[in-house]
């Protein structure tokens, strides 16, 4: 951790390196919807990331009477880990952060990285709702929203997976979606900030860590330069389309359903004269909304083909669903139970 | 090539392998839209993801009275090229395709890559109109759709990068867009088919080819199995999605811009009240059909900007386009030669 001496934070005498300019311009940025006399949340680990995050946010909350909160959860995976969250809560608040530290238990369900995203968002939550803060920041940058353009690529379902991580989503925010991760660390070194290397960021039996250290290199190297910021760019118009079919969704689903015994029916019409892309998103809408179903895109198919190429075909069953044509109406009823 | 005895293409005696058999489906529902006794150009190179191709396309063609023309493209820029496209057409003859050779000069304006695939359009569309087909088939197979979705990624333009190749437009299909490489060479194979290797295929000076050799196998090894598929899932998704935009704008294109002097003007309430996919869209839209420029993403949010972040800023200047915001429009002019 700093000595006092190397702390130069808010040190306006010191010259701003290009690195902390461009966090700090992140920050600002998202600072610009808060209220005066906000408070704001900052979701720490301790790494080069979210040590660059807190430390901006530190610097421009001071200018706006904004109070700073930091939240460390320690997840006790880690011999250690206690320690880890211990320093970094010292360091932010010798930046005036009001720092907390959570712990968590993770339980392993669904995985281990969703287990503990889970407990990690849990305590945030709370955390947050104590503090009543309008924002909770994510120190998540341009390089980590590549790696999730990667990982959606993989599972294949198009703009909604391509859109990776919100830049603003309910009260959490990511200032740092356009700022590399190198810049994060640039800052800290810059500014004599001691950060923590998580030794599951270089664990390859995660598949983001692959995407990082294996996948994304070799993309840059051959069909590069500028693969990172190509992705996020990618997330970016992604997340634009799918927000423009979700806002058309919801504009006219009220109109175009109707309750039917045990399910749901929609307009024939509505379905062949919308383009595909919007037919086939109101399908997985109707899928999700009523029967919590998340829809393969064969599965999807197979139901609009009900009304694109209609052969009198009988009901499509797809998990948990049954869909059926009745004349001008597509019913969807919950499947029997085998 | 093949000996008589050895070609068993359409034989019905031999039993149908599970490759052939995917790649005549795909061909099968291509001609769905066909006429009778139309005419279909299958371009053929003599690899074997085009023999394949043709070898059904004969096949098929049969049972329909569709007529099959076939076209190879000498390039000139291999030594033998000739020899590969005179035993390509004799093979193909064989099967009842009246076989063409069309010779081309390459001139290498663009990039080798973008001349010789310009030449070779040319010859096609001079062959297809003088042979009068409805259809003209090209051999592109699921892996050279997965290989176009990650060049377009390497772009980073979104849905109208990652869309990647048309199964169908205008005369031009492409039915093996949901067959594997491996099976059209398993059909060759299973078939007694001999195809031609094009060296160029496997010359890593191509970004193609570095993206099929190197970066894809890397992409399946660590965040696989399925990715081939799941980049085509992507381009079919992007495409519907980028269709449903288009239909989008041209549905009200003509009602929110008016000619301005040296210009076009578009209505700021059009923009400001369409989200940001469908604004985004429209002045990208505009930028292409009036002044034939192609906006980067930075350019097209500046100009956004003068809509969605409105502070009296000046025009905002693009190669060829001077964009300002004169009371309730947007005018785009043509800038002033320096």
């Amino acid at each position: 951790m700093p000595s006092p001496t190397s702390h130069t934070q808010n040190d306006g005498r010191s010259r701003l390196d290009a690195a902390t300019a461009a966090v700090r311009l992140g920050v600002r940025r998202s600072l610009e919807s808060c209220s005066a006399d906000a408070a704001v949340l900052a979701c720490v680990s301790g790494g080069a990331d979210s040590m660059a995050l807190a430390a901006a946010l530190a610097f421009e909350a001071k200018a706006r009477s904004i109070r700073v909160h930091s939240i460390t959860v320690d997840h006790g995976l880690q011999p250690g880990s206690g320690t880890v969250a211990e320093r970094t809560a010292q360091t932010l608040a010798t930046w005036g952060i009001e720092a907390h530290i959570e712990q968590v238990t993770v339980t392993d369900a669904g995985g281990p990285e969703a287990a503990a995203r889970n407990a990690r968002y849990r305590a945030i939550d709370a955390v947050a709702d104590r503090t009543g803060v309008e924002l909770v920041m994510l120190g998540h940058t341009l390089d980590d929203q590549a790696e999730s353009v990667l990982l959606g690529l993989a599972r294949g379902s198009g703009a909604g997976s391509l859109k990776a991580m919100a830049p603003l989503n309910g009260r959490y925010a990511r200032p740092l979606l356009g700022v590399r991760r190198k810049q994060t660390r640039d800052s800290c070194m810059a500014r004599g900030i001691e950060v923590w290397d998580d030794p599951q960021n270089d664990d390859d039996a995660f598949a983001r860590v692959r995407a990082r250290r294996i996948v994304l290199p070799v993309f840059e190297k051959e069909l590069g330069p500028g693969i990172a910021e190509a992705l996020a760019r990618t997330a970016e118009q992604s997340r634009e389309d799918e927000d423009a079919f979700e806002q058309m969704i919801e504009e006219f689903i009220e109109e175009v359903c109707e309750p039917a015994e045990a399910g749901i029916a929609v307009e024939v019409s509505a379905l062949a004269h919308n383009p595909a892309a919007l037919r086939n998103r109101l399908i997985r809408y109707v899928a999700q909304a009523e029967f919590g179903a998340s829809l393969s895109r064969t599965h999807t198919l197979a139901i609009a083909a009900l009304v694109t190429d209609w052969r009198g075909q009988g009901p499509i069953n797809v998990p948990g669903i049954s869909v059926s044509r009745r004349g001008d109406r597509i019913v969807f009823t919950a499947a029997e139970k085998a």
